[in-house]
């Protein structure tokens, strides 16, 4: 590769982005800027959050600028270093970009990591990752849940929720995923070992809320959320008194241009529920305490994190897109080299 | 008076309550039952609770059955006794009804009142009531604000959102209110000493969130919401990091048979807020200590409750509906005789 093709973002997407929202370019790989560095990107993240920074809207982070490549979470090799903490060959995690060379200024982010500990690179993007962090810090120190709780987890069949669901298993409470399809719900039960599951589609609200109803009789102690919508509102019915909803994720919303809301926050009232926005970046600095958790239950067999990982800086629209049309099965990765 | 002039719920309202829906009646004048009283009802309070109640769905009180007295917190004074512990004569408050006269068992919400240290009964319906204690622990307890911190009341030239606004200024808070119309705002500023008003009329969501901005330059440490819909997605525009929003009404959907909901709670997400769920009876047992604070900040001059008291049961439909018309300015109470 003596190339560095980039994807970049070259116009807003109006709802679901298409392709012409993007172009991929090829220019020279670039040289490290004084103390920095130059990373060969191996795998890069795919979420949800980078529809987010695809708008011109103030958020928790500046949007991507028209005509840079997509902001992505990245592991790979340094290839060229003007840094003294950081040698060619030394593999580094970090906030870069969807393009085969980044540039990066060591300080923020960036951190070395040990493949070693790992059965692939990617994982670092997955279990050890925002993704398994967000379950652990969002579950266990959010929504604190208690023995004998029952959990209801919406996009429970994504990376995040099957986490959750784990962990809630571990931390001995009854756990109910709601997620799209068959084929989804049962591996819900069978690969995760979720209580029970629920498949959303094609019910209307009323449907939706009492299946929840069924599988929770006594209402939702904790409520994961990863979808909003109306499916947050069929949950939303299914509160146990004093209930804590985390709000981690609004994935049906990011692309809809008319977003229809969540009707019956007089539940959340009624119910005298708490509802908790929550990113993992709050827990920067207790990541090493959850990576190690994760890590052990990893080890343990206690935890299992799928990888939908698909190939190519070229097949990047369509990968992205994997994450709104529900066909990635588990934490989605871009495998760039 | 020899006869019971009750005030019946015949029909469940569709949207905004109709006079249909209710018919005055009158019956009897009951005995008490055993170990029961009789209470010659003197003042009730009229809140947007109540239009819930109408409503035949599960909340935290069963709905008003078909054919009863609508339910309402009273004052009054014990007409008849087979209690040993009331006699007639003594002033009690308790959870009755839009009714001349209601039988009572004491040992639920009904408690004994010292009228001598009011200006007049009402008052246990605004101030020392429901409204003024929802006022305090919603604010203190629930939103915990600390002094410098700006405080945001939707609602505010109400009963309970002008006692919030008064409260947050004793607690050292910068505070905003927004209310409908002119002289609504006016009242904010000269009469409980807000720090700004905000009109909401005739603004449409960008409007009204760019006013908060400019009068929360910072944003709202603390929300304290009592309308919801439109109102409440302007303020959540305007959230600082980690605000806590107290949820504690939403009467602006109360009404609305086509609810539109609420469409940015990613903002809720990306803020790192919290919303809380209140309800004043998960303080029961500490409203003495509550009513003791209120009746010494009113005794010093430091709070001021307005009252809008309505003359007669059969007015008091019309005097319901003020609550949703904006009509009505200070706690709304129905003076039945």
């Amino acid at each position: 590769m003596d190339e560095n093709r980039r994807f970049l973002l070259v116009r807003r997407p109006e709802g679901a982005p298409v392709p012409e929202d993007f172009a991929l370019v090829a220019e020279q790989i670039p040289s490290p800027p004084p103390s920095g560095i130059v990373v060969r990107n191996r795998y890069a993240s795919l979420d949800p959050a980078q529809r987010g920074w695809m708008d011109d809207a103030p958020s928790y982070m500046p949007p991507i600028p028209l005509g840079d490549p997509v902001r992505a979470t990245t592991v790979g090799v340094v290839h060229a270093s003007d840094s003294p903490d950081f040698a060619p060959g030394q593999w580094v995690m970090g906030l870069n970009a969807l393009e085969d060379y980044s540039v990066s200024i060591p300080g923020g982010f960036t951190m070395p990591i040990d493949i070693g500990l790992v059965a692939s690179p990617s994982n670092y993007l997955s279990a050890l990752g925002a993704v398994g962090l967000t379950a652990y810090f969002g579950l266990l120190e959010t929504a604190r849940p208690q023995p004998g709780e029952t959990i209801l987890i919406s996009g429970a069949a994504g990376a995040v929720g099957s986490a959750v669901g784990q962990i809630g298993k571990i931390a001995g409470c009854r756990v109910v995923g709601i997620a799209g399809g068959e084929e989804k719900c049962r591996r819900l039960i069978e690969d995760y070992g979720f209580d029970a599951a629920i498949d959303y589609k094609g019910k209307d609200i009323e449907v939706l809320a009492a299946e929840i109803g069924e599988a929770a009789p006594g209402g939702a102690n904790v409520v994961f959320e990863n979808v909003g919508g109306t499916v947050m509102e069929a949950e939303l019915f299914n509160l146990a008194l004093h209930a804590r909803v985390v709000l981690c994720g609004l994935i049906s919303e990011y692309n809809s241009a008319e977003k229809v809301g969540i009707r019956n926050l007089w539940k959340v009232l009624t119910q005298r529920a708490t509802i908790h926005g929550f990113l993992i970046a709050d827990f920067a600095d207790r990541f090493a305490e959850g990576g190690q958790k994760m890590a052990q239950w990893l080890a343990e067999g206690k935890l299992r994190m799928d990888e939908d990982v698909q190939d190519g800086l070229e097949n990047a629209y369509d990968a992205f897109m994997r994450l709104f049309s529900g066909a990635n099965t588990g934490k989605l990765v871009l495998k760039i080299a």
